[in-house]
């Protein structure tokens, strides 16, 4: 059976495992109070031209994602997101769980335009008795969004502004962050990221390590006791060794970028392959993820070879399907594809 | 200065007062377990045409609200509304600050129909990764609507036959309950309202009393231990008889429908004197809430002279105001907002 | 049948009523923006020689308590009290569920003594893995305490001092403030409390009100958006003044004080009385709770003919009942308990 | 410097990342859909001489006792613990911070018993106002104890009834269970603690691996929708593989027994030394941690060489401090340990 069900489908890529076993019996101590963990924020902020990132090692997108909005905002506050945006319908209610209402605006191919906060913000300001509703506290974005859509520098550069003006930090989502800074229409880097938003995380279990998400608060910005505001929502980690030590092998050698790379390039190959045989694309994706649209009768016919996700029904009869690559993907698996196709 | 501001600028109806003094210096147990709020009960009970009804009087429309809802979800599940409907934008995020979601359908003319109930329910149970996103747990709706409009009881039986196919609960919000039920379009009285949800409020804070409102379960269905789920959310009286006492008052002579039909009388005698001046209605509203269309310069003069709510802005120079009428509005007053048209 | 089951028996103070019958028709705007409400604020500062006070009005202790605490507290941090407190046993878990812990220290006489807060202080900072636990964030005392026992001026200096040295907000609940300041031991008045606390009650609803407590913030610290915090919380009162109101009449020719003081006399007359008969008190309280050691066939005896509460079993035969008193008790029924003793 | 502060200070025991690499590259749907989970679960099924255990797979301690507490207590519920329990003091607040209280009865050598549990509910019950307070839910223990002592059959037993007589579900925190099971005193195995506890869980992170807990409902009583209710709280893994292959590997050979019965064996040897050079042991513990008494000058002599845990100051000059073995605790470190004592 063929997989492109997600780029979360094999373990750790095996750099990333060797690393863990090479410091596998050295001695240290817990809860990110040892030197792994400071090796791997010094290869991050070297990664990003810093050196005062204040950098937590997670174990999972929703959790990251969670953990940073309900820390930064206050209660009677919310977080402004794309109408399609992974806070909204993807996560179960988590952000809801935690006490905040999510916001929403309506996205531009998965993305919060200026003109689509600042139409939010002047209603907001336009009603008199917006102290009983909830307080816009922040701005969350993900790059590349829910569409496999990214960010160009001059939009996020204006949307940082407009952020700033309104008083909102803005975080971005990098789960899959590795394939928006590989990707050929790349216009940003982690320079740029670390200079326009507040907080972000780098994604470790979609790109390359068994599991992990690293955390970045660039402003000095860090909540107050963070260890014990992530202790107390269960995400503390007593050996963080185990994350810091993968994010430290990412960071070896490029090993983050050059696995995204690979994975781009089968995503780019698959699209050659899906647009050569007529498809339609739903979304035009330049990262890893590829959403083709297909009739009824193909999706059940492909799914008898394929692993894929259903994204979206458009009509009865037809539907957006998602293709994931990653770095275990091969040529060989999409060419086996081409034929199914 | 004149006031259409809300329904809630006066004390209580003094029937109401008068009642608070006549107990006054009754010596009474406290937290509900006293004879007068027993006799409130009764008389609640009666008016519905029950006697099994579960009641308990709480201060407040957003207070019970979050109650009902935060008690009757579990963790993991959503509450339905109208996207217009209260508890979507107008309660400083209460749901969600209670840990749950509000899911939105589309709304008409305020309210929820079937038909968007299903489209909801049908992307939801199309969706194979449902497991990922929130469940829908209970429907809200509120009678009068946002925009004083009403559900007919073809379209209250037929959304009530559509929960109980779904398993959801269906929870009306009364806060102007006296209003809907007295309109000249009330097709519903307490009778059916009892029979085709499952829980609901009786508003007092905005139908003549000081404030409390009589949260109803109709099928034996309060969550277990409710005084410690009330308690423990900050919402239980010791003197639960200054809420019941009223509502006993409210449930005398027929108190609650008479004030609701001076209301409503006065605003259908403000709503023909609107039309005879020739301006436009928002809403064709048939209770105690008048949503006129008026030029912004038109806004700010009335402002001068009238107390009121903007409700939308309808473009840069238009805006949806309101008026509303209740128990206190004289014939006179709205003799004098003729003048001011 | 006889009552001294609580002070929150009967309705209002009569002269309470009367001003909300003497303001039931204004016409007034809703949620505190209102000059009833105002006045009441101006009322309450003049009492406590200020006019800086940050005041709102609540309706309930455990709603005021929950709200003080859970939006002064940030999400890692507890509330110290003594372990005989309010907030500890019963309030339904109303601190936790708004997601803190109640950290306890030994009582002396229901209240905190510096001595018990150093030795809690220093435990923790000896507590080398305390980012692992909760962080100590303010301090919760009640004056009249539990037992009905009184903070004197040099006791509540030091530990207010104590506080300030720790970083810890102080915060006075007041639910039967009125019997703490009209004591024939009462050492402290509203000036020294405002002077040594960060933020209190003056309780209504214990002390003559319908219901209602005025929650006061001394150092301009009031929450950010209290408004919407209170509202999120289920705690907005549309019409607030309804509350406001009733702190105005408290406030007016020192009706709150004259209240209290003949619940205080009635007490002291009830102590003579129960002590000239021979039993023993619990506590030697000085406040309107009076808490008398009984056998458990006496106690028996006296629930035929009187109501009270059981305060806490001594050993299987033996309990400590309390009676209390309020502005309704009257000489008469002392008398008459007199001679079922 | 030798190291006995925790048995987390290594990565995983060479088996479990050796079959870690074995499954790296299969690919398998995510969070828990796969094979690899489904045979861990069968595996520990097994163990415990069952097939319909309900199992799921965590990342920590703190994460798995705040999930499992909070999914199964209503609203108005606290969870029973001794006043030791590590859910009372060392969780930085998180079952608080789920909106519950951890009502507490004092410990006996760290355990609860039946007296401590019966003389807890009797006061409960005898409290005629009991509405007003938390209402006790379930039963907090664990296996070892914060002690590292242990229940014996008999005493889990009658807990296990004491609970069922109460309807208190009973939930044993297993973070340490190997050592536990492998203890030279034990007297319960996993067959036992099936029968007796409604749900427990089996120790990853301290026992062997990586990171991981696996979480166990032994009567089909695992809350509905548990994914969802997981993912909102931030511990959904996306490749829960990462944790089921490795409790796979610990319960292929029996690897999760033998590698506790060395830390077992090291720990005897510890405490024999320690004993031998006339140290007083804090607790007689039969499992890994040893808790010796110490001077101040002792400690911070042996702290040049050693990394331990204080474990408690028992008076300004003397502290009990805590020794850990693991499965990667040599008998070398032990004969140096043994020279700095």
């Amino acid at each position: 059976m063929l997989s492109f069900l997600s780029d979360y489908t094999e373990g750790a890529h095996p750099e990333v495992l060797q690393h863990l076993m090479d410091r596998n019996l050295v001695t240290l101590p817990g809860y990110g109070f040892d030197e792994d963990t400071d090796e791997a924020k010094r290869k991050i902020n070297a990664a990003c031209g810093r050196d005062d990132l204040q950098i937590w090692f997670l174990t999972g997108g929703t959790q990251t994602n969670m953990f940073v909005i309900s820390t930064t905002l206050r209660d009677c506050e919310g977080v402004i997101s794309a109408d399609t945006g992974h806070v909204c319908g993807h996560e179960a209610g988590a952000i809801e769980h935690s006490g905040h209402k999510v916001l929403t605006v309506p996205n531009e191919e998965g993305k919060i335009t200026v003109e689509n906060l600042d139409k939010f913000m002047k209603t907001f300001y336009a009603d008199e008795s917006n102290e009983h509703t909830v307080q816009p506290g922040m701005v969350y974005i993900s790059h590349p969004t829910e569409y496999g859509t990214l960010y160009s520098k001059a939009e996020l550069t204006a949307l940082s502004e407009a952020c700033r003006k309104y008083g909102l930090p803005l975080y971005m989502d990098g789960a899959r962050m590795g394939y928006g800074l590989m990707s050929p229409k790349a216009d940003l880097d982690l320079h740029d990221i670390c200079e326009l938003v507040d907080m972000f995380y780098i994604g470790g279990t979609k790109v390359g390590a068994l599991c992990g998400e690293a955390l970045i608060f660039t402003k000095q910005n860090m909540p107050r006791n963070f260890l014990a505001l992530v202790k107390q929502r269960g995400g503390l980690l007593a050996k963080m060794r185990v994350v810091s030590q993968q994010f430290d092998a990412l960071f070896t050698n490029d090993l983050y970028f050059r696995l995204s790379q690979h994975a781009i390039d089968m995503a780019m190959l698959l699209k050659e392959k899906v647009l050569s045989k007529g498809y339609k694309l739903h979304m035009n994706s330049y990262t890893n993820q590829q959403f083709v649209v297909v009739s009824r009768q193909k999706l059940e016919e492909l799914r008898e070879n394929v692993r894929f996700n259903v994204w979206e029904w458009l009509d009865d009869d037809t539907a957006a399907i998602r293709f994931a690559t990653s770095w275990a993907t091969t040529r060989e698996s999409i060419e086996e594809l081409e034929k199914l196709l």
